[in-house]
This record gives C-alpha cells, structure tokens and sequence, in this order.
C-alpha cells in the first residue's frame, strides 16, 4: 500500500509524526506537508505565489517534502510533480483539535482529503478531538485501522472519510460509528484592541458550541465516547431545495 | 431592504462597484470587503493573526470598509463587530470568474455566501464567467435581480445561492435556470521553474475543463446562454454514501 501523508498543522507537527510512524508499519508513506501551520485554511489554493518544495530532516533523516502552501497545495502538488505514481491513499492529520459538524468547512485538515478523493484517490482526515495536549497512540492507530479498512474496501475512488477520535486511551474508546455531520456552529465575536498608535484591531473568539444531544452526528459520537466516520463530498448543491425549487419555479425570464 | 456587500477581488475591484450600484437603488447596502485580491482562499478564516478595518473612500466618496483578511472574516466581522443590525441579504461578488462546477470548493466569492447562511442570513454570490475583461452591466443587473428575488421569497434562513452568469449581453442572456453542480474538474499540473540561484519552484497551471454537455448542471446553463442558480449547502456529508454504509456495515469495535 502506498500512502501519501499530509496534514495542516505542518510537517513539524507531532501529529504527522506519530501517525507516520504507525502508518509506516503497514504501507510506504510519502510525506508531503506545509512548512508552517495552516489551521483554518479551508480549501484554499496557492494561484498567486510559486510552491517551493523543501527537503525535511528528523532526527537526522529525510522525513518528507515540506511544501510552502496550503493542505490543498500539498495534495495537488505531491500528485502531479512529486510521486512517481498515484497513491492508494491521501491520509491527512492528525490534526491537534477536533473537526466536527459545521467546523468541517474551515478545516485545512479536511480539505486535504476531500482534495485527494477529487482527484480520484480514496482519503481520510484524522482529527484528535481535544484542545490540551495529549498523547496521540490512540488516534495514530485509529488512523492506521482506517487506512487498512479504506484500501481493503470497495468503496468508490472519490470516497473521503473524515475521522474524529475522542481523547481518550484506546482501551477507553468504545468503538467506531459512522455518523453524519452535526450542525453546531462556532458563535462568533471579536475583541477589539487597540495598538499603541491608537489604531483598532480586532481579534477572532470563536466559542465553540459543540452538542453532543442530536444523535447519529459527528458530535454525537465523540461525545459519547465512540469515533466518528463521516463521508464526505464535493458536491455542494443542497439537492433537497433543488429538487424543491427545480419543480415549483426553476426557471425564468429577465423582463 | 438592508444588504452587506463582500467580494474576492478586492474592495477596489471593478464587480464589487458595479454591483454596488446597482444593488444602491433597491437597498441600503454596506461594503466590508478585503483589501487585497482573495481568490481561491475557500473558506479560509484569519485566526492566527488580528484583522484591521480600514475606511476605503472611492471618488473622494466614503465607499466602505476594508478588511486585511479573507472574504468569510468580512463577513464575520461585519455582522459580529461593523453592521448595527443584522442585514437581509448577504451579496458577494461581481466575481471576475466563473464559479461553476468542482471549482466552487475554491471559491472565496461562494464561500462569503455560504458563511452568510451559516449565520442565518440568505445569501447570493454572483459570478461572471469570462477570463477577458469584460462589462460588469448585465451580470450587476442579474445580480439585483436575484437579490430582490431572494428577498421576496420564502426561502428559509440558510439559503445560499450560487449565480453564474454567460458574458452576453442582457439582451443575449436567454433566462435563468435553477441547476446543480456540475461534475468537471480542473486538470492540475505544475511547471517548475528555476530562480537564479538554481533553486527551483513550481507554479500551479490549473487548465479549465468545463463540460457544458451535461445536463442540468451549472456548467451546461451558461454555455447555453443561461444565468445558472444553484442552492448550496454547508453539510458536507455524503448522505447518500452515508446512507448505504450505515445499513451495511455503520459500526465496529476495535481488536
């Protein structure tokens, strides 16, 4: 199996490293990932600037390409000028936090993934859900579990499964479920400050308002001690209001 | 009728005014906008640095404010810290572009939209789809068109609407259609180029492939002569993969 590793968090991150390790043991990993954080990204691209490609040491040793850009760039860039030839797998993560129910769409993490199963390789994003430190054994091997179940499955090539791992020892997670996403959002508010030239500035609070309550959701199940496996696509039609729409007034004229 | 303007292209962008102006004779309208030019930032948000707002005057005219961040932080701020009242209708664009198909996902126009409806107010993104330079006059029209259009309708608080328009004139635009996404990718490929002093970098050249075969997609309406509409969603699950895998296999322990 051969995997292509990426992450937002940067090639620093001790999050690519211990999912590297443990995917190391079941498949030849290429690491390709951003020099610099890139939390909350989204699906951004780098169309204005040129990509470089550098060559990233750990202990001594080549560890991977470290790429000044985003996790999308990552994965287009890795695919078209860096393998040799097409991965089995784009895994992402893991991420340090979780990326739950309507958060998915700020996640660098997640759009690296769903950027792998665009360009028809099957992915996954692993998120830790948890915002202290913590130890990342158990979602490193969650990662390496579903790495194996995606490439041994007969799921289609544009599949991309975004994992959450509850913070808890591996003995303490119950088990795994699939789930659809939750609709929790982030309430939003500034702090304004002001710089010492009397100039405002504002900086973004998110407060998270996670709700474990609405079953079959991402946050359901992490929040009741199980991993979520959420399938994820590109298509961003709202299909129900379109087969609504299509019908009763789809169509028209400018007078 | 109260709307809060957004754009990519940049609060000093050709669309935006045009818009602007047509969209002042049937509103009050608000522009928080960036500074710089944003495209392909997706749904990027600014969380590791403060924003600065910044009044922008166009014709010695105060025009509105400028932000130092991504379109989705425009709108978070602008109804968190600018607006003293949450507006109708959230407007982003003209875009100079189009934003059909699998691009949208890349969109920093749509995306404003989408982070509209997630705050619960209904939103359009407008685009036009030339790469020349081009009239913003029949796309500004539409784009006031859809907005009174969105307004008088029922259509509930998370709606966002995506609205491509064909380069024609008014007179040569043939209607407006509702349709869905459209499946086309673009080809990705990198052409790496060497600085002088022999380090290389690579540059991304995303070749088009728009695929007005289709039909029913964004893509097959504008290359009809149609304006497209398409209801986007921020659920990014997979439902109908979610669906089949749920009744066949929606579970697991760990051995």
């Amino acid at each position: 199996m051969k995997i292509l590793l990426v992450n937002d968090d940067g090639i620093y991150s001790e999050g690519i490293y211990a999912l590297y390790k443990e995917l190391s043991k079941i498949a030849e990993v290429t690491v390709v990932a951003p020099i610099t954080e890139q939390s909350a990204v989204g699906h951004a691209i780098t169309i204005a600037d040129p990509l470089r490609v550098i060559d990233f040491y750990k202990f001594g040793e080549f560890f991977g390409y470290g790429i000044k850009g985003t996790p999308s760039d990552c994965v287009k860039i890795a695919l078209s000028s860096i393998l040799d030839e097409k991965p089995d797998l784009v895994v992402s993560g893991i991420n340090h936090g979780a990326n739950l129910a309507t958060n998915v769409i700020y996640s660098g993490t997640v759009s690296a993934a769903t950027e792998g199963s665009m360009l028809g390789v099957r992915s996954l994003a692993v998120s830790l859900c948890t915002k202290e430190k913590f130890d990342f054994t158990a979602s490193a091997q969650v990662g390496a579990y579903f790495a194996d179940y995606l490439y041994r499955s007969s799921l289609p090539n544009h599949t991309a499964l975004n994992i959450n791992v509850p913070a808890l020892s591996k003995e303490e997670i119950k088990g795994w479920r699939f789930a659809r996403q939750g609709d929790s959002r982030f309430l939003d508010t500034f702090a304004r400050r002001e710089d010492p030239r009397g100039g405002s500035y504002y900086w973004l609070v998110g407060e998270s308002r996670e709700n474990g309550e609405v079953r079959g959701t991402d946050e359901y199940m992490v929040a009741n001690g199980y991993v979520s496996v959420t399938p994820l696509m590109f298509d961003m039609t709202d299909h129900g209001m379109f087969d609504q729409l299509k019908d009763t007034e789809g169509k028209g004229e400018f007078v």
